[in-house]
């Protein structure tokens, strides 16, 4: 199967929004109002470990980790970011980056896992995603 | 500070016992009995996020993560690896690398904030540790 095979997890598509396309992956923000939370998505078949990808797409992977990263820390509160690559729920291959605070509601807990999501009103979400998209894409309109 | 000055997290040294050391990281099995359970801690001073680490430390210590991975998978049951970097307690830059079975006790949910980790035995735990450090190191005695 080719790349244009790819199609995105149904609780993935649930639980999230489109924020942008970059070069390998889907990054979405988890409908989570409590902490900013971007995953990325390989647009790639069949992944399920990183180990899956070649090793020339877990580089892009992880620059592009980096990228959202960078873009959580620049528009939102953080006093720490958490990388996961989990899968045990969804065993589509993701990585979760997410913005912490001291003291928010799972701290120093781990997000995954903690409680239902608790989501953000439309326009919140809208304006969430409309932010990160325009700091992971600074030369866009 | 150079390399030299480099200290492990007291923590860390705490609950976790020394596997192997790699170009870059120091690899430590966690002292708990319930998930085969490494971290790798780049032995560099002063590190809290990933993106801490020079680019090319970076793509070392994916390479590393990889390698540790395919090690557990080599030596342990593993339905599916969960990776992380979090840092909510411990600051000191530091990756998970956990191999999951489905119906461990934690499962589905993450390892990190389940429950107080439960030890090894003294004789399993340095059985495991040598398991690990020879698939980490096949060209050891």
């Amino acid at each position: 199967m080719s790349h244009a095979d790819f199609a995105l997890d149904p609780r993935l598509a649930a639980d999230s929004c489109p924020v942008v396309r970059l070069p390998l992956c889907d990054v979405r923000l988890m409908n989570e109002v409590r902490y900013p939370w971007l995953i990325l998505v390989p647009c790639r078949v069949g992944l399920v470990e990183i180990a899956d990808l070649p090793a020339m797409e877990q580089a892009t992977l992880w620059q592009e980790v980096n990228r959202v990263g960078a873009a959580l820390q620049a528009t939102v509160p953080c006093d720490k970011l958490n990388v996961g690559a989990l899968g045990n729920i969804v065993r589509q291959l993701h990585v979760h980056v997410v913005a912490r605070r001291q003291g928010d509601t799972a701290w120093p807990g781990p997000v995954w896992g903690h409680s239902p999501a608790q989501p953000y009103s439309a326009p919140d979400l809208a304006a969430r995603c409309r932010a990160l998209a325009a700091a992971l894409n600074p030369n866009a309109a």
